[in-house]
């Protein structure tokens, strides 16, 4: 069998996720990659539709990313943001002239009846990716954090606003038990064609994949489909390339490492993971994760390149190949 | 009594009203002048309510406005708008990257039930406007432009969409006859405190100042108010300074001149003006004006400079005194 004729699934939250469907879309040809994308961190804000994930994946796929920063749009602009924060509005998000585009066609296009799903396959066509990049759902879902303190804190407050300070005792999603996992994930996880592997970006766990895996029936799904499922670890030498993770498991009590994160997984979603994909810097927890029923791939993860991103991909698909 | 003592309402519509009322902010203290605006134009674009004439009201007044293509703020940018044609939005109506911080605060504000009044005072404060501009009404009314080819425009696709191209048969208000005066105009105009005199800026006849007019039993509160009313004429030598005036004028088989525009208030406003104001280049009209029973002041009108806006200002307020 060649790459031509393979089909994937890959899981992502924001930008970790975006750099390895990246290189995946690279990687695959038109029709062979559909990227499934936590919207749990969606908010409204100055009466905006904001999904900071699904953004993200836009803006790498398109080659708009900011890849200085690891958000937003590259060439940005804050004049908007600066006249806002003059006449006395929320100047805590930041919105980029350009993002701002996204924000509101979104929004005007989901007034106007359309789904998430159509909203998105439009901004992706407008922008010529090829990936079919889709929202878990076109149900709203909302991350909640819920601090130490008891105080509960919209996922953007905590990420954004209060910069993932406060201490967190546990999350929760609302509305989750409603929401339907998007209707062409659940064709191709249920359907008869063939898909050749499900691969979870290296994305936040517990805020990123989580959402998804816990949505319809996700994890079951995941286990009666016969496609290989593997995980890229977010944790590299204990740390978390972005984002609050590692802080995330420290205070939550998990061991904050690769092995933690194979751990979390294969404790909360048994049987959901094939294989574990860990950085060279972690290859001594390789054994304690293959310990755990997992078939594990050693390579390099830290993806600073496009050519990183593209060589971790093909080893990623590999590893599919080679479990399959 | 000196001019510290004095109270004034002026009513304007966008960009030529905004210069006058400038003027008149330069010559009147704090608590002197009163700018009720024409929200007729307002309209909802993209999910933001956008109030063009209480935006150049606003711009003009805090030393905002961009002054050499007259509407929109000064050192604009345009990031937003390019992004959103690239995305497929409509980019006919020019939303500049700062302007928008306006539109998304104001139609957040207006979501969250505060009304039109509360919101420009806000953003007023804001930008430390000393004079008091009141919306018209705080309830919608919308400008329809019938064409003569019998199709109906909303105002901002006559004027900007479509350049005021289509020749027009009639100009109709939706939701007049339901609105109120804003209260605090109302208030001015009924009240014990005097007013010291009532300026009509040359603003459109027709689009700007008819639905001020028009709104409330406006025209009647103004005829048994003492106070003088004046209009400054916004045709000179038989041209608008800005905007589709003079055309419209011809459309409705109007005289095109300042002559046009007194008769027309005086045929559809009777009683409600005591003067006119004409610029120099007029003055062959002065008698006819007279004999329509209008004292009268020639002067310069054309507002080039600062200086010019407070000259006319100066002059107009003399004129105003000299009635009363």
């Amino acid at each position: 069998m060649t790459a031509e004729f393979e089909r994937y699934l890959a899981l992502s939250g924001g930008v970790g996720g975006a750099k390895l469907a990246l290189g995946l879309s690279r990687s695959l040809g038109t029709g062979q990659l559909t990227v499934l994308v936590n919207t749990g961190d969606d908010f409204e804000h100055l009466g905006l539709r904001i999904c900071p994930d699904l953004d993200s994946l836009i803006y790498a796929l398109s080659g708009l990313s900011n890849q200085a920063v690891g958000w937003g749009q590259r060439d940005e602009t804050w004049q908007c943001l600066d006249a806002l924060a003059k006449l006395g509005g929320e100047n805590w998000f930041r919105l980029g002239d350009r993002d701002l585009a996204t924000h509101i066609l979104r929004s005007e296009w989901l007034r106007a009846g359309q789904n998430l799903t159509e909203v998105t396959t439009k901004l992706c066509a407008a922008l010529e990716i090829q990936t079919e990049v889709l929202p878990m759902s076109n149900d709203p879902v909302a991350t909640e954090i819920i601090c130490q303190s008891g105080q509960s804190l919209s996922f953007q407050h905590y990420f954004v606003r209060e910069r993932c300070e406060p201490p967190i005792q546990d999350v929760r999603f609302k509305g989750i038990d409603q929401a339907a996992l998007n209707p062409k994930a659940a064709a191709l996880l249920g359907g008869p064609s063939p898909l050749d592997g499900v691969i979870i970006c290296p994305s936040n766990p517990f805020v990123s994949v989580r959402p998804i895996l816990d949505l319809d029936q996700m994890a079951r799904r995941l286990i009666e489909h016969k496609a290989p499922v593997v995980a890229v670890s977010p944790i590299v030498s204990g740390l978390a390339i972005k984002g609050p993770a590692a802080k995330m498991m420290q205070e939550m009590q998990l061991p904050q490492s690769a092995l933690g994160v194979a751990e979390y997984y294969v404790n909360h979603y048994p049987k959901v993971l094939d294989g574990f994909v860990l950085d060279v810097q972690d290859e001594h927890s390789a054994s304690d994760i293959e310990r755990l029923g997992l078939k594990v791939l050693v390579t390099n993860t830290m993806m600073h390149s496009l050519e990183d991103r593209c060589q971790l991909a093909e080893n990623v698909l590999s590893f599919c190949r080679e479990i399959a």
